[in-house]
Parts: structure tokens; sequence; C-alpha cells
């Protein structure tokens, strides 16, 4: 019954070069998911070819994505397919780069294995660096040759420090020619890019400047962000979502049934997704909370938080009379920003507070249009506070830093002490709030992230080896077993849409946002006043590598899936 | 790959009647619990006897133990041991209540599903009564009789729903007056009270009480708390602190590979635990943190804020000097209640702010002794202020309500600031808070709170048959496979001391602080040096019920037996 570990020396620098795996310790867990086998797509295992689609579009304003990748605009989609002839790709030996580019999402470390395993099966010879530290990595030329042993203590294993990630973006012609000058210093063949939107608008960006520039490296991205608002036909769902809303609907079903026994208590939890609300409304799926709060509902009804304060104690209210002084809230961590009101007081507090003295007798809040004079007395003291005094070093209001499940729990208070002394709330009132966040952005990949991610490598692999460049690395059909899923690679310009920035155009991948017609939100919004006033709730339990559930995919994509077949 | 989910309908009240499982949806990994297997002891299987070990004492202060007692005192322990007869107990069929008392812990479902069963195989024909909310459902006669229906949706199931609990006491001569109704009226034979030291307590008080009155009623208690601060020699661990543990533990382990992969993040986790830190050290044993702060330790040495704070900024600049500017902090719930001179200025806050007005010069403060003063000043701000402004009714300082996690990140960021001015340091400081505890209480328990639980119950069960009262339900040996746990009661009053309130003697389980000589902190403090500097983080992933771990025990407990044996 004793636990045993499991010591590992796969790095040959020192730890602090290595901050990695270098002579880690494993749990029992940890080391079973090692050597979990990863199942591959059909046409994977076996001989394929490439079949090119036909010319692709943009997803906005083609024409100005055209003249912003004159190189590469309308690739047509990738579609691996069954070959008769054995031997996919050249003969070539390849050389690899390969980087992680902003937050954490478990599975990064599998599409890494992905990679290195295709090169190992398909183009014996090849070489993979991994770029240290994000695309900073590139830019300084800091990397390390991965082998066999470097990679095998990560398979499976959440977080990204096998070579770590990092926020830089390359993006000054002077970033360019650094990138290039590593590309051809370690004569790079190709480079995977694995990241969010914007990491992927870079990626192609890279390619778009690579085959202007003849260099012969290629490029392709992988969809990743927990937050689940990178995807599209072709790209179903990034990595780390599934993993991630499992780890969070845990916790939440957990303190469901604490709620529920203990009958006092309000939990508040306010989930990651600044973005979008993918996330909080997975975990809604997952749970089935009394309230949920889904950010882009906010923005399309134009809610203000008043309304959204009124909508929760509504229902406190009405649960209150049927005797149940509990629940259980979900939130997600962009609320405010969806908030136009908001959004507009944080825009006159940074012009007020950039000049202006704010005097004790508060006369400075004269500066403020009346709107948002009136939201701001309505927000409770201690937020008031936060936005007077957290700024960030241009002097901004610090919105990622507002505590939003503790601002509504206060600000429900309020309006429930109201409604008692008017003797339309007889009930008992106490919030208990929560964030989760980090503990799910590097957990151990559930079996779906893990092969996933594997997946994603392998093709991105298989691309590259095929002269591929600027698409995305896509496996779809993923409602149906591994064997039957498909594999190819889009064109990232296809996803591009632009955005007028200082008078120029941007490219940018748009964020997937959640669609209030798309079948997650309506299944949902079916649902939520049944699981308003009775108690529907579910909990997911602990995510399961064998048995039961371990091959469940999440709500959003099965929901997705079916509204697509 | 789709979820399933299934409705029960347990209960025959309507919802606000029946706050439990009525009409609840189920994950699948719920659904795959209700059915697990549950090993018992060999003991259980098979006809046993109960034999009576020698007379116990008390822990501490025997002979006002024995005037508190009188009709319990000295009782010796039972063991139940095999027998050549069939049928073990009397053949009489039984009444039985049962009560869920205090907090939350993961089992508590199956100590109430071992009670039925015991009596389903062994006394046909009984009734187990269950009381809803704790013990004012005694008092105010408040039960619904579990029924195998009613009883079989809550199997292996985290919460304490099924008849939920509640933070009453049955003290006064009035409420003693008021459960002897309850028993009376029942009927009943006996009475499981499953709760921690206090519940415990009350349990003997209740089953000496009866038994002066010549009222039939036994009382059998069982150890619960995930605080793990209920166990002795008899008693090796409380239910629900593994599975507690262990769900922290994945929380932990996961923030861990965040911290190591973001290289930029220092996460201060304060855990669950207010008077012992058992479980803290419990989490450090499983994921080797960078810093544990151990509460007993504090107090033992007599550390001051200042000394506390000190060392983690000394950790943290050695580990700066490695160029590692991140790392894990777990910090007790309980931690400020053990440094003395904290005790102290909140003591002496509480005289002031209840007689004196707070001038907004300060010069209230001169009242403060000097100590107290410089430890105030010492204080974050909003520390300062939420020690003035969020009293209790009775006016005193709310404790509790201080969030010590991030006053720890505030002091140490100070500190650093300074360091940094003094050119000793010259590091990147971040400070992330958590807190875990909610998350814990009611999650599915493990294998092992499972099996234990149902060990304890069944346990509870052949006491009371064999006409056993004021005893706590003993399953021990558990190292060893659960066929060879070993079954018994230990007298309650055999766990007691005295301690003087308000003039008189009153009893109390002590609480089983962490043990500066035992084996669980001495095997941490031989390990912590190394943990603080290299980083031997462990990541235990998701609690799994089949396959690799799903069996072990907790560190502590496997220490513990380790230094027994």
């Amino acid at each position: 019954m004793s636990s045993s570990s499991v010591i590992y020396n796969g790095g040959k620098s020192s730890p602090a070069e290595t901050p990695g795996r270098f002579a880690s310790v494993y749990s029992e867990v940890q080391t079973s998911r090692l050597n979990h086998p990863l199942p591959l797509p059909s046409v994977l295992k076996n001989p394929f070819k490439i079949v090119d689609g036909s010319r692709s579009s943009a997803a906005g304003n083609p024409d100005e994505i055209a003249k912003l990748f004159p190189n590469l605009f309308g690739q047509p989609p990738a579609m691996l397919v069954p070959s008769d002839s054995a031997g996919s790709g050249s003969d070539q030996k390849l050389k690899i780069g390969v980087v992680l580019s902003g937050g954490q999402a478990p599975g990064g470390h599998n599409v890494i294995s992905g990679i290195f395993d295709y090169l190992q099966d398909c183009a014996k010879g090849s070489t993979l660096y991994g770029f240290r530290g994000g695309p900073a990595g590139i830019m300084k030329c800091k990397y390390v040759e991965l082998t066999s042993e470097f990679i095998y203590p990560y398979r499976n294993q959440g977080g990204f420090d096998m070579i770590c990630s990092g926020r830089d973006k390359i993006e000054t012609p002077e970033q360019f020619k650094q990138a290039e000058e590593t590309a051809l210093k370690l004569d790079l063949d190709g480079l995977v890019v694995i990241g969010g939107d914007d990491s992927n608008t870079n990626a192609c960006l890279l390619a778009e400047n690579f085959r202007g520039k003849n260099v012969k490296t290629h490029v392709i991205g992988c969809p990743k962000t927990i937050d689940g608002d990178l995807k599209c036909k072709e790209v179903p769902t990034s990595f780390g979502f599934d993993t991630a809303c499992k780890i969070y609907s845990e916790m939440i079903g957990n303190v469901m049934i604490d709620a529920r026994s203990t009958g006092k208590y309000y939990h508040f939890v306010r989930l990651m997704g600044r973005a979008a609300s993918h996330i909080t409304l997975e975990c809604a799926l997952q749970t089935h909370p009394n309230i949920t709060i889904i950010g882009e509902e906010v923005a399309a009804v134009k809610q203000t938080l008043k309304n959204v304060t009124d909508y929760i104690t509504d229902v406190v209210c009405k649960r209150g009379e049927l005797g149940y002084n509990y629940g259980v809230i979900l939130i997600p961590e962009g609320l405010i920003d969806f908030i136009p009101e908001v959004q507009q007081l944080i825009a006159e507090l940074n012009e007020i507070l950039a000049h202006d003295v704010v005097d004790e007798a508060g006369l400075w809040k004269k500066k403020l249009r009346n709107q948002s004079q009136q939201l701001f007395d309505f927000l409770p003291q201690a937020i008031q506070e936060q936005l007077m005094l957290e700024r960030d070093p241009h002097g901004n209001v610090q919105v990622a830093k507002i505590e939003t499940e503790k601002m509504l729990i206060q600000m429900v208070e309020t309006e429930l002490e109201k409604r008692k002394q008017e003797g339309t709330y007889k009930g008992q009132f106490k919030g208990q709030s929560h964030f989760f966040g980090y503990e799910g952005r590097c957990g151990l990949p559930t079996n779906f992230d893990s092969t996933y991610c594997y997946a994603l490598g392998y093709a991105a692999g298989a691309l590259l080896h095929s002269g591929k460049t600027g698409l995305i690395s896509s496996v779809g059909n993923l409602g149906a077993p591994v064997e039957e899923w498909t594999v190819g690679g889009t064109a990232l310009t296809a996803l591009m849409d632009v955005e007028r920035r200082h008078g120029k155009f941007k490219p940018v991948i748009k964020k997937a946002m959640v669609e209030l017609e798309g079948a997650p939100f309506r299944k949902f919004a079916s649902m939520r006043e049944e699981w308003a006033i009775k108690n529907r709730y579910i909990s997911p339990g602990p995510i399961q590598f064998i048995g039961p559930a371990s091959n469940d995919i999440n709500h959003t994509l099965l929901l997705e899936l079916g509204a697509q077949a």
C-alpha cells in the first residue's frame, strides 16, 4: 500500500539551466501515465499521402489578408489520406524546432512527443530542437536538442516545463531578423508553434516572412488554450480545454455537495477565461450550478452590473422561499470586461487618474460622466479602492486584479439587505468566494487531451515532412473512435480577419466566443431555470485515467460535434 | 464516448424536506462508485465475539474524569475476535439512531451504510433512524427512517447530505432532557454519533446521562474530521483526512508544475486546519513544497510573525540566487493562532475596541502594549483594517477572516523590497494566493476512506448489538490488507482529559496535534531543506479509484503505523 516514487534524470545541464524534470520525483499516478499507450488515428499508422482541397479565403476581409500574406494567402487545406505506396513524405532527414507560446495548457508535452515520434517513425535521423522559454528562445537561439531520454519523463505529463513557455512576440523587423538568423544557424526545415490565437497569428507571419525571404523553414501551428477560444470547423477544439474544465468541474462538484450538505453558503466560483466564457459554460454543463453568468450573453443583451446583481439576487430570493439558503454560482474571469458601462468607467478613470489629483473630498469624481459616477458609487468600497490604487506601470487600472466574485458577493449582500428591510426577503445569505485558475492549467492531461495532442504533434510532423507551411495542425471527427479521427492542416490565413490598430491593418485570428445560437449555450439556456430552483448538481469527481468516464470528451465538443452532424 | 447520467429518486418527501439526493443526477464516476464493492475485515465477515481488555484510565486527570463519568469511567476496550458459535450479539431487533455532527468529511455516508448493513446482516428486522441536521435533530426529534432505497444513492459518495449535519451541542440539562425524550419516543436501543473531538465528548456525556437515568439507549462514537486531529493508538486516524489531503495535494501538485513552467510566481497556499496542521504536513509529504509552515512548530519555538516572514524571505532570496523566482509555500489555516504575539495583540484589540473610540489620529494605538503596537505597525495596512473593521456580533476580531496567505505575501514583499534596496536581493517576486478548503470536504471518498468508514460503521453496529456504550468505534492495523484490520471499541473516557472553564472541570478529548517528535514531522523536517532549494515537486494527480495508487493510504498514517511497528 505504500507510495513508490521514481527519480528521473532527463536533462544534462544544471538545474538552473534545466527548470524541467531534472532529477524529478514522480508520484505513482505520474509514473503510470508515462507508459500510457497513445493510440494514433488509422491514417497516421499506415502509409498516407496528402491531398489538397480547394483554395481558401479568410474569416473576414480576404482582400486585406491577401495583401498581408502575399505568399501564403489562399492555401488549400491539406488532408491526410491512406496511400498505397509505402513511405510518406521525402527520405530527407529533417531539422525541426518546436516552441511553446503563452499560458500553460495540459497536453503541450504530448504535442512535442507527437512531433518527435513522427520524426523517429517516418524521418529517421531527423533532429528536434526545443526552443526554451517561448518565442524569446527562437530570437535568442536558446534551445535544447530533444532526445528520446529527454522527452520520456514528460510523456502524458502536465505543464510546459520541458522547454517552458513565454509571452514574447516576434513582431518587429529586427525580431523577424533574429528568428531568421536562428532558422539559418540551425538549418531548420521546420518550426512548430504551439499556442493560442495570437501565437498562431504570429506563426503565420513567420511563415510568410520566411517564404518571402526564401528561407526554407516552414512553420506549422498547433491549437493550444485552456480557454477554448481558438477553434473553427477544421479545428474543433484547442487542447487543454478538456482537462482544465474537468479539473475545475471536479472542484465545483465537490463544492456543490458541500453547499447542499451545509445548507448555508452561496459559493461564488470565478473561473479562468478572460476573453471568452467557454470554460464557465462547459463547467456549467458538467455540474449544473444554480446560476451561471456567461460574458457573451451579458454583452449581447447589454446588461449592467446592476442587472447581473439583480439576476443573482432574484434567484437567491426565490431559493430562499423554497428553504434553500445555499447555492453555487459560476462567474467567468472576464465578466466585467463584457459589461459596457464598466469598460466606460475604467476608461474614464484611467484618464482622470493620469492627469488629476484625487482629492479626499471626492471632487475628482465630478469629472466622471453621470452614468459612470452612479456605477462607481454602486460599487462596494473595497472595489472602489482597488480601482483607485492598483494600477499597472502605465497608470492603468488593473482589471485583472479585481476579484469579481467578491465584488458580486458584496453587491448581492447589499441588495438582499435592502429587500430584507422592504420585507421581500427573509432568508439567510453567506457568500464564499473561490477562484479556480492555476489549478487547472498544468494537471495531468485527460486521456482525450493526451491522445488529441499526440495526434496534433504527429500531424504537424507529417505536414512539415510534406513541405507544408502556414497551416495549423487539424485533427477532426473527434466524436468517433480515435482510429477514425481525420488528420490534416488548415491554412492559418483562412482563420484570419483584420483589425485596425494605430491606423494599420493587423491580421488576427478572431477568438471563438461562446455562440448564443450554438448547441452548448442553447442546451445550457434550456436548463438553467430548472437548475436555478431545483438542485440538479452533478459531481463529476476526479479525472479517471482507467475505467468509467476515462474516455469521455467534454460537453462543449460533444454538443458542437452533434450539431454539426 | 458520451457521458451518461442516472436519476435517483431515493427519498419520498418533498425536496425542501429532503435536501439530499432526491431526484439527483449522477455523473458516470459517481454512478460507478455506487456499486464499488466494500471489503470487510475478516473478523466482521465471520461469526465473532467480543473480548474485553483491561480497565481503562483517562488521557489526563483520571480522578476528575472518573467523577464526571461515574457510570462509564474505566470501561475496558472491546475487541472483536472470531467465534466458533454462529450468530454474534443477541437475536434482538434493534432500533438505532445515527447523527452526523460538525463539518463535512468524505466517507460519512459509508459509516451510515456500514451500520445499516450490519443491522441487515446480523440483526434482521432492525430499524435505523437518521437524525436530520446534526444533534439538533436529536433534540427536536427530526429524523428519517433509513431504508435500503434511501441509503443506496449515497454509497461511496461524498458529502453529508443524506441527513445533513449541524454544529449544535447537547449540553444543558434541558437539552439532555430533550435527547432523552427522543430516545424514549423512538425506543432507541442505540445511537451512533459521527463527529470530531467535541462531538465524541458529547457522545460520551450522552452515554453517561442515559446510563445514569436508566435509559436503555447506548451511544457509540465514530472518529470524523478532515483535520486529522482526532486520533490515538486505538483510533489511528479520523475518516475524511485521507480524501481531503489527496484532493488538496492534487491541486498543489498542479500548481507546482505551473510554478515551474511559468517560472515567475510564488504560490502561497492556505490549507484547512485551524487547530492542528496535520493537513498541511500531509500535503507537504505528498507534494514536497519549497516552504511549509507547521503551526505546532511555530508555537513550540515561539516564533513571531517577523520570524516566519524572515524564514520565507530567506528561502526566496536563496532561490533567487539560484535563478528560481518561483515556488510553492504551504500555510495552515490556523497559523496566526499559533503565534503568541498575535494572540496577545488580538486580545488587546478586543479589549480596546470594546471600550474606546478609535480616533483617526491613532491615539488609541497608545493603549496597546509596546510589543503589540510594534506588531500592529508591522502588519500590512489591509490586515490592520481587517482587524479593526471585521468583528463578530460579540465585537471580537474575526481571526478566521484574515487571509493569512495574502498577509504573508505582503509582508514578504515588503521585506524583499527592503533587501533589494540594501542590495542583498536581486530577484523578482510575484505572489499568488490560494485557499483550499471547501473543495476537499465533500469529494468522493478514496478507496481507503470508503472502506475504513464502512468498517467503522459496521463495527459501531456490532458494538451496539453487543450492548456496549460510551465507546468509540476503533478499526486498526490499517497498514495491512483490509482482511487483517482489527475491529473493536475504545472507551471514550480513556481519550479524555479535563479543562477548567468558568471555574468548572469540563471533559475534553484533547486534539491530537502534530507531534514534533512524531515520524511524519521528522520525515518532513529531514527533507525540507532540500525541498527549499532543489525542486523536488511531486504531483500526485487526481484521486484514482481503479489502478495505480488507488489503494494507497496517506503518508501520515503510513509513517505513524511504521513508527509503531
